[in-house]
């Protein structure tokens, strides 16, 4: 007898995970294929570990704070193997936390690499030999990997990617970091708390290039403020082990040609889909140029088969994936028929300074050339920023026809702001909205507070 | 000529200068009489000084939680002096900046004690002499101070109220709290940071008696951890200074007759209203037995009098006293003729553990006969949590009709909660609503939405 899954799920990332539990929850015989371990690159090699380094580290930043005022005075000194069975520890329990869930629910979960043999057909090649597995829907989540460019490869000895760098036994002395994006920053924060000297190198001419101009300022000074080696607007040539260092050599043209080195260096320039030998396009799903499988409106890649997170490349963040994914199930069990709609995503840097961001910032509104004012508050004014000897930042809002639409922050502990600042959006509270609600104090949501209320000017 | 104000307000802390700003940025002729300082007992002596000294002592406490894992290691040292002096310098500066605002309002600042000498006359007792200030109406926002109890008198040398420990010179080495109110507590977990021993003394059976019975376990638990001796629903019979310490009597029939000794001890049981001698009840206006102003549903005390703050007794929290002397300022603008409505007021207790509540807690509605159910979710399976090895505590979620109600947590970080949760509470979420609302992650807002996603649960 042949089993025929109501849904089979490609991937146990977030988005591929949620979706076998929502599915399951509700009924339906569920299958999840996974070819490596449960939670995806999130769990095992992202977001998670980057936090509980930055977790662990946190009393670093906070002292410094303190004693920068000359109010502190210490040292700390980090255990990096402790922390990393620590970190294998949690994210192991996570992992097997997440299994048991998968079992009560009466998900099979299914260990190898799946593609598509024909339409309703997966086959995973399992350890014990080929398994077809029937699906009535197929949800593709297979997530992303670091990517790298010619010349700027991982070579598993002193050039590394995000996995290999939070792979490492022994702390690095000194790390050169590509990459002035969000994983670049993290990482590079948590190795600047355990002690490393760090140089940063971006080809943009600012650091978390795609966040609000005023946002890159405050991480510069921070940064440099912090003994950064901050390398702007250069370009790398390569990045090469040469005996116990990785050098770094930037382009004659765009970098007058200097060398690097350090103990390590970390390539964080982005990362590409997990699309490769699915077997998706003879069911006629379709790849971008970088090779994102394309979905519509209802987040179909091919008839049955739908593609959620970072492999359809529409938001690059573990909450995306899930809020798509449950999505994806509510629409198979039929909840609803609406096309999908994700609402403004929230994007949180952490570490010190913090970033996060919800809806519409300025500047993009202003290359589209919509009429949108602006408001903010420094933090410098806030008890708790002063509190905690950390005042430099600031909170932005941005106001399309009186109704907020956007809000972005960056500073010491603004990451507490984000879900409260979505909602905010979400409901597109006015001025009025922001002067009725009762802020308590003292809390470091008066500077949102205070920033709805400014006045509101040009962009 | 005599000048005669639309608005007399009687004291400088958060209600009356926030009344006072508001007012004169309406075009009102507004005059506001302080006898001490701008800022009240909550900038001065109260939440702001607290919260520089958590702040200031919060690496502490997250070396601490890594040390437990034996991740981190090292020694922190707080200098109390430049602590002190840090505190008043920024405490100094609000009060400036305050004043500043007041100026550039129009706003006729008259330092001195104020007393009603008649209907629409109030005199000043100032350096200067005596003044007579004519009001259209007056608001009276005279606050609190702390209480004590015949045996339990605070004496200037070694047993301090709250004003008198935040004014140390010296870090006692050791230190008897009475009362596990939020003063105590956070003032308590300061000092035990500043490597006090403390012991904390109180009549009722568990700390923080005005919140739910599980945070007060959460927090005994906690505090034992940190080697806290804790004395609860145990009667004190006396403090006293004897020497070099403070020394209290434990009642010798609900305490034992115990002596406790320590180098100074903290008297947190209360604050009682500053009402006495303003000259009020010539007007009609009445005072409670403890003192306080009794105020209709508009907040008036007597015709052309309001009360707004502490001494009203309504809710003894900075930002309730803000909300209702905005609301008196609105209605005398005509902007509302409505009742006054505060809505649910959030608290938060600062610290390691965190505490905040917004809305109905169970027990309340339980006690009012009211059906409600709870749900719940711990905080050890959240990432952030683990991250900062402060896996303690929970989120629990009242719920009346399917709607939440109320929503309370313990634990590190919790406060980070406190404002999404109002807006919640207000909004009368669904489970539904939770459920499609895109919650970043990893963020220990998660527990709040697992919290609201749970089974719940008869009380």
């Amino acid at each position: 007898m042949t089993t025929t899954y109501d849904l089979v799920v490609l991937g146990g990332g977030p988005g591929g995970y949620d979706a076998a539990v929502e599915a399951a929850a509700a009924g339906l015989k569920t299958a999840l294929v996974e070819v490596g371990e449960l939670g995806g690159t999130c769990l095992n090699r992202g977001c998670i570990p980057t936090k509980l380094w930055l977790g662990a580290t946190e009393a670093v930043d906070e002292l410094a704070a303190q004693a920068r005022m000359r109010v502190a005075a210490g040292e700390i000194s980090i255990d990096f193997a402790a922390l990393q069975g620590r970190k294998d520890k949690v994210i192991a329990a996570t992992r097997k936390a997440m299994a048991t869930r998968l079992a009560q629910l009466g998900v099979d979960l299914v260990p190898g690499r799946g593609r598509v043999a024909s339409a309703g057909t997966l086959e995973v090649d399992t350890a014990n030999g080929p398994k077809a597995l029937h699906y009535s829907h197929l949800l593709v989540a297979t997530g992303s990997r670091p990517m790298s460019f010619p010349g700027l490869e991982p070579d598993g000895a002193r050039v590394l990617d995000s996995t290999g760098l939070l792979a490492l036994a022994e702390r690095p002395k000194s790390l050169l970091v590509v990459g002035g994006g969000f994983i670049g920053l993290e990482m590079a924060q948590a190795m600047h708390r355990l002690g490393a000297k760090i140089t940063l190198v971006d080809a943009l001419p600012r650091l978390a290039g795609l966040e609000d101009p005023e946002v890159s300022r405050v991480l510069e000074t921070a940064f440099k403020r912090q003994g950064w080696d901050l390398r702007l607007g250069v370009k790398v040539a390569s990045v090469k082990t040469r005996g116990e260092h990785a050098v770094l050599a930037l382009d004659s043209q765009i970098g007058g040609g200097e060398e690097l080195s350090a103990d390590c260096a970390l390539i964080a320039v982005g990362r590409r889909p997990n699309s490769a030998d699915l077997g998706l396009e003879a069911l006629g799903a379709k790849l971008s140029g970088a090779g994102h499988i394309q979905t519509d409106k209802h987040l179909l890649a091919a008839p049955n088969v739908s593609a959620v997170g970072d492999v359809n490349g529409r938001t690059l963040l573990a909450h995306a994936a899930s809020h798509q994914a449950r999505y994806v199930v509510e629409r198979l069990l039929g909840k609803t028929t609406a096309p999908y709609a994700s609402g403004p995503v929230p994007s949180i840097l952490y570490g010190s300074p913090e970033v996060f961001r919800a809806g519409v910032l300025a500047e993009e509104a202003k290359a589209k050339g919509e009429a949108v004012l602006v408001s903010r508050a420094q933090l410098i004014a806030n008890p708790m920023a002063q509190a905690h000897a950390a005042t430099q930042g600031f909170v932005k809002c941005v106001w399309r026809e009186s109704r907020v639409v956007g809000i972005t922050a960056v500073g010491a502990g603004v990451s507490r702001l984000a879900c409260l600042a979505l909602l905010i959006i979400k409901l597109g509270w006015t001025r009025e909205d922001a002067a009725g609600f009762l802020f308590p104090h003292p809390t470091l949501d008066e500077a949102l507070q205070a920033a709805l209320l400014a006045d509101k000017e040009a962009v």
